[in-house]
């Protein structure tokens, strides 16, 4: 009980890190002593201190010794130093101030941790605690836990919807299906991943800005990103005009000299993939040089076609459908091309959730490959913690 | 706050009426005294006594004087005697037993009260409070409160549906779209409505009950209705075999006197109805002749055929879709047939509530002449309820 009230507020600190850590983790910390809070912190910005320290540097900061006390923390403690890595060991951190028990929430799936945070700790005489809150410290770091163990981005797949499953009438008109709040909700899911993909039909009928634009943004600008065959994008398109401030690359199978020379020199990056089977980039490609570039990562907002590649392709790891109750009828739906042949064998997404945004619900679930990896670290029976 | 305390109470009895009160509305009662509940009562089956008659009884059986109380009430008490009434008018019953305060979620809107019940209270010299929690009373009585206002059934369309908005895949697999929470679910709506609708083609192929099948089923079973053009209704269906003991009728507009008669012989009521612009039965001739033979309310169950009529003649009050979190694609919808131009012109559902059963989530709404009519019985500053 004790122990879920101080992890969640851990995991409240956490994700004020979201948009700025990447691809670390989210990582919050409370130091509590006496059932009293002295210290708390969360990793703030890639490079910055971890939130392990964060919490011991506040408690001193504040006249509290750290010894004796418990540190609540939402992912295993580091253990290791690297050439490519900014901060020495937390485990050392921990042992050096006298912490005597630590709580975790989850094991780090990195595999320079991976349980070797928790052995250091207990060898050193720590007390260890771990499975607290489990679920939703999983359900924080989703990016970087799935994108680690699939060697790609995370990716979210986000489009929004009639209740029966269109994303724009026949006419493609589909402004506005959702509501305002819905609306606002979707730049802060762009804010939080590194970055946001379209289909070239998208970038060519919606001319989007595919910017962070809410209230008091607190998050980095995504990488804007652009599949299409020919990379026929409009020299007067918000992509291309905006590329000078605002990061923007090209995926596509054959440009023109002209063309790619004339986007490179708007500040587009243009990258050649090869063509799959149906002659489209090759999204599967175009995911790899994605991470190999450190994204960890991306939102996909449409349209229809890019959506129905990678659910064919299964190339997501959560789907996120804004719903609205409006019928659009034989509108454009991402999944015209699906033909499962029973109930049983269709695409399902599990560990579903939803919330309400004004008239809109918002339905989200998981990749059943992706909920397996996550349900592995969760402990069967895990100290749980109220929604959020 | 205490009125909507007591209020929400009112309601909570008022429910148990469901499926036994029809056409009467639900209602429930409460006597407080000094902040003491001092009775309380709720109408419980047709031709049974009122709410507030029951809650005065209950208040004296317990030797409790009602004198100087406040009744709470979720509906304007009756005002009124007729012959086709069983009840006295309950402003007489609140008159006599000294109550000095009324406080009612909504008015009547039975054109025989409508106000005239709390004219008679203020009248007596009684003070009268309303509106106090006058959303949920609503929606507690919207079968009563629609079929009246608009003299046919409350329609409510109800399918289970994946989130891509179908109903069954390609090659008509539909078991089990909805967790078994969802279908346990949607026997009680059965169990609250007067009777359970499908088409031909969803009783030939799924070869329903459409009975009420809950753990410890309080409810009495619904008329069962079919629709169906010729009424090829196979013998050994539980529709034909079950209607010697479950009330079944049949509408159609040709059928031949040998299956008529065979039909009537096993206990089913073939009424024959006009055909329509597509010769199919004349959905609005169905409605109302089921009105004015008693039927207040109506859950249509499919398939996508009837849905899709019922929708395109916006015959219809609210829509429940389950909905689950699975994909598939190019199946069966109910609404193919619609071509809305642009998404402001597109069947919009107001009001929408959503609910989880399991994996499944119902996402519920009013057609917007049902949501005007319903809101006009809503204070504009209503003393408002939490959600149930």
């Amino acid at each position: 009980m004790e122990d879920r009230y101080y992890m969640e507020h851990a995991l409240r600190l956490a994700s004020a890190g979201a948009g700025h850590v990447t691809p670390n983790p989210l990582v919050g910390a409370v130091l509590v002593r006496n059932g009293q809070v002295i210290g708390e912190g969360w990793h703030a910005r890639y490079g910055g201190p971890h939130a392990e320290q964060a919490a011991i540097d506040h408690a001193l900061q504040q006249g509290n010794d750290p010894r004796g006390a418990t540190l609540y923390c939402t992912l295993e403690p580091c253990s290791f130093t690297a050439p490519d890595k900014h901060n020495p060991p937390c485990t050392t951190a921990i042992r050096t101030h006298g912490i005597r028990t630590v709580v975790l929430a989850i094991v780090d799936p990195n595999p320079r941790v991976r349980g070797s945070g928790i052995a250091q700790l207990k060898q050193a005489g720590i007390e260890v605690r771990t499975g607290v809150c489990a679920r939703k410290a999983v359900r924080q770091n989703e990016a970087y836990i799935l994108s680690r163990e699939q060697r790609r981005p995370y990716i979210v797949l986000k489009w929004a919807q009639s209740l029966d499953g269109c994303m724009a009438t026949g006419s493609h008109d589909s402004k506005w299906i959702s509501s305002p709040s819905a609306r606002e909700e979707a730049h802060h899911l762009r804010g939080r991943l590194d970055a946001v993909m379209v289909g070239s039909g998208t970038a060519a009928h919606d001319d989007p800005q595919l910017t962070v634009r809410t209230a008091n943004n607190r998050y980095p600008q995504p990488l804007r990103v652009v599949v299409s065959r020919h990379g026929n994008l409009r020299k007067d398109s918000h992509l291309v005009t905006q590329a000078d401030t605002i990061p923007t690359r090209l995926y596509c199978t054959g440009i023109s000299p002209d063309q790619q020379s004339r986007l490179t020199a708007a500040g587009i990056q243009v990258i050649p993939v090869e063509p799959d089977s149906e002659s489209l980039p090759s999204l599967h490609q175009v995911m790899q040089h994605l991470y190999d570039d450190g994204i960890q990562s991306i939102l996909v907002e449409g349209g229809a076609r890019l959506h129905a590649s990678l659910l064919r392709q299964g190339l997501y790891d959560r789907i996120t459908a804004f719903t609205e109750p409006v019928f659009l009828g034989d509108g454009l739906r991402p999944t015209d091309n699906l033909h499962p042949a029973t109930v049983a064998a269709a695409p399902r997404l599990l560990d579903s959730e939803f919330h309400r945004f004004g008239s809109t619900i918002s339905i989200s679930g998981l990749h059943p490959d992706a909920a397996r990896l996550l349900h592995d670290l969760i402990p069967d029976k895990e100290a749980s913690c109220s929604p959020v």
